[in-house]
């Protein structure tokens, strides 16, 4: 007879299963559905998802959390799943099935016809679909409950204990920090990019990235690369961790550095505990946990000058033409070079966060009921306009550009600005503690920095809160100075002040 | 209020979604999966197996089924769709979620291991997974129940109706008549085959599948083709049926004829209505009226004269160094050429029979306990030897060379013969009704044959069981005579006697 333990853990790696089954299926849908498969797969996704929904929801899961929560022979890291799984339970009890289905139909929907006007340039074609995931993100705030702000019901999907308060207090500290930062690198001399401009054959490039995710250690045996059009990570269980990514000819670093980043984010997935599946302890954190490695990698890896001290004499190679005559300082400058542009996934690092903020502040407004479906694309460039200067001239290059609101992922982006902010943390500690990482990576061997990473971050999957495990490795919780402080550094010196 | 019916249908679509996420799984496992993922894979299927099978066996079925049978109001459709229902819920509440769950483990297991076996042509690797799925069939078909011989069991699975006694007797009367026709073959010319070998290009044969899939009446919006170990096609519901292949850059032919044969499966999947899915009538008939389809298409249009007459000058285009000198005459001989070989996938249209009749009395044997997986290679090697007159010299050439057991599925193989001898009645058939067919593919355009297809077999689904259908396309239930009159006549003028 098993014990309670063993059979809730036994329930929990069924639902993990239902998950893993979905992601598969939403990975297919993005890699390789041809396009009448849409309205078959939409319906699929939503009988998984109800069904998930009734397990997950039937009274035995709340029985078997019951009868555990009275136990006193459990471990603390047993204690901690099921407190996780209890307030998952509560929260899932609160939606019946009908309004899961509806929601997972809403997304397909949407998701569909997101691709349909990126492929037209129209945001005319998906304004419906849109405001249909914006009316059933409403009502699920409404169900979920909340204190200050809707959005605050949204937010805590991703990020478990993170308010609207907080992050608008930590973006108004960044935004004042990067005012006079950008007006500084305004002023000096601008970055000639123009070496980065080229035509980039296709089979190098797919060749390139895969030869760089094996040398930051994305195993290949538990993973594969394909083509998206949004480049995304996924994971399917133990095993098998999958990243896509995009291939524009005209612009290498747009499949380099989202091959990295997406590496970043599968790198954490492949080093959770595979024994703690379907278990908190075998899952990620948070979002913006997750962010954190893999702007870790994008960033402090891969803009990095011990990276490119490695790398660039192989870019050269596959590259001649374009990059033969050019030398390392200046690449290393050019992927560096600050200046506002249209696409998230492409800017800055110090721009990105304005993208972020822009989408943080639209949010809100759509949650409050300020801003509808319909007129959100002219507010998306308005604000363009007022935080980046620059005027969105298709909505491809605008509101179209991100696929997470077809996702019904809104309360999202507010992740990745904490996830570069973790970054810089972790990145600062991991030098503190091992000081010979960028010494390996410049010789081509990062395993330094994801043994590090391995030990203080992915092996304890979900047993320690975000901010308690920053605390633990660094000794304080978020604190976006080090990030600052880092910009700062980097970016004076690249520019010279 | 929805009507029993339409609750009725509901239901049945809901566990058609867990069937075609299922098969989007297994898609994933043979075109795409890491190595590493198979673990993780083969839990997820056994959960929704289970779920499945849960959902399927749920009283509210069976209360919806009695409910329904006493109404009077329903129309014969609807009184078919429950009858099958009935059949397979009767049957289905034989199992217990144990069982499911360790049949669907014990096939993921044997899939890998049959892989890896492949990998190492070692077929000792697979003997044991091999030997869990023969215990687990013979468990089911005890289960299941049967009156003269276990094989019945199973049989009924793929071909309802069908018994071991039925096929014993259409294979002894295939055997007889090929033998003489055999002989005579023998002693005539041989066929020079010599053209058909040299270097492939890889991209070229690829790009020559894809346009004769296009020309047969396949539709790349609602599908694409891949790669896999052994080709398959797969539906997914309306709107994506997939289909693979496999390219042998000194082996035209292979990739050929299997494109042409998963493409005909694919063509019937496609041609289903879609309004039905779910049901019965939504679906296919039975496994040799699915193998009726790939067999017509490759056999009688894929060898045909006609077609080759408008395809045979684009092959030489693409292969010029192999095809530019040699006629379309010696082309169509090369290709029909009659001569025993090991793989049942490249077998000639009359040898092909000898492949299927070996794995149907292995097959007995199996259930009848008189082989286990131990001793079956030798077994195997042997029947070769006595039917074909050839000296297996491989396992990848031998035993290991069909998926069909790793995936459980004994008691499929002798649908192939019966779907080869259905396919003539049904083409001689379809060329009385429009004797302009062939003059059509001989410009390129089958589509007045898919027509046919369409209307006659594709659009009812399973609304009429195998020989039910036959009976009403032909005036008679299924004949070999038909098939033998075709082979007699075809490769009587081949070989000039």
């Amino acid at each position: 007879m098993p014990t309670l333990y063993e059979q809730y853990k036994a329930q929990m790696s069924k639902l993990a299963d239902l998950s893993a089954v979905m992601a598969t299926l939403h990975w297919d849908q993005e890699v390789n559905m041809p396009k009448n498969g849409a309205a078959s797969r939409g319906r699929q996704l939503a009988t998984l998802s109800a069904m998930a929904h009734e397990h997950f929801t039937d009274d035995k899961i709340g029985n078997l959390l019951s009868r555990m929560e009275r136990m006193t022979s459990l471990d603390e890291v047993q204690r901690k799943n099921i407190a996780i799984t209890r307030e998952q339970y509560d929260k899932a009890t609160l939606f019946d099935e009908a309004f899961v289905i509806r929601r997972s139909q809403a997304i397909s929907h949407a998701f569909a016809k997101w691709i349909e006007a990126r492929q037209a340039d129209d945001y005319g074609i998906y304004v419906d679909a849109l405001q249909q995931i914006i009316d059933i993100k409403k009502e699920e705030a409404k169900i979920i409950g909340y204190k200050d702000h809707p959005y605050d019901a949204l937010l805590h999907e991703y990020e478990p204990g993170l308010t609207t308060k907080r992050i608008s207090e930590i973006f108004d500290h960044v935004k004042a920090e990067l005012k006079p930062l950008l007006k500084k690198i305004k002023k000096s001399k601008s970055i000639n990019t123009k070496m980065l401009q080229g035509h980039f054959d296709k089979d190098t490039q797919w060749q390139y990235g895969i030869e760089i995710l094996k040398q930051i250690g994305y195993d290949f045996d538990s993973g594969r690369q394909d083509i998206s059009e949004h480049p995304f990570s996924t994971s399917f269980g133990p095993g098998d961790t999958r990243v896509t990514t995009r291939i524009d000819e005209s612009d290498f670093c747009n499949m380099l550095f989202s091959t990295i980043h997406e590496g970043g984010h599968a790198l954490y997935e492949q080093g959770l505990p595979a024994e703690e599946y379907g278990l908190a302890t075998g899952s990620y954190i948070s979002l913006s946990i997750h962010e954190s490695q893999s702007r870790l990698w994008e960033n402090h890896v891969g803009r990095s000058k011990a990276f490119w001290t490695y790398n660039y004499p192989s870019l050269q190679q596959q590259f001649p033409r374009i990059f033969k005559k050019q030398n390392l300082k200046k690449f290393y400058k050019a992927i560096n070079a600050i200046s506002p542009g249209y696409i998230r996934t492409e800017a800055d690092e110090l721009h990105y966060h304005y993208h972020v903020i822009i989408r943080f502040e639209i949010e809100q407004m759509i949650m409050n009921g300020e801003v509808s479906a319909k007129n959100l694309k002219e507010l998306w460039n308005e604000k363009y306009i007022e935080y980046l200067g620059i005027k969105v001239k298709s909505d491809i290059l605008g509101v179209l550009q991100d696929v997470h609101w077809a996702h019904g992922g809104i309360g999202y982006f507010p992740t990745y600005s904490l996830g570069s902010f973790y970054a810089a943390q972790f990145y600062q500690q991991a030098l503190n503690d091992r000081p010979k990482i960028e010494k390996k990576i410049a010789k081509g061997d990062p395993s330094s920095l994801l043994n590090w990473l391995r030990k203080n971050i992915h092996q304890h999957g979900r047993r320690y809160e975000a901010e308690e495990l920053c605390q633990r490795i660094t000794g304080e919780p978020l604190n976006v100075e080090h990030f600052l402080r880092y910009a700062r550094n980097k970016f004076g010196e690249i520019y010279g002040f």
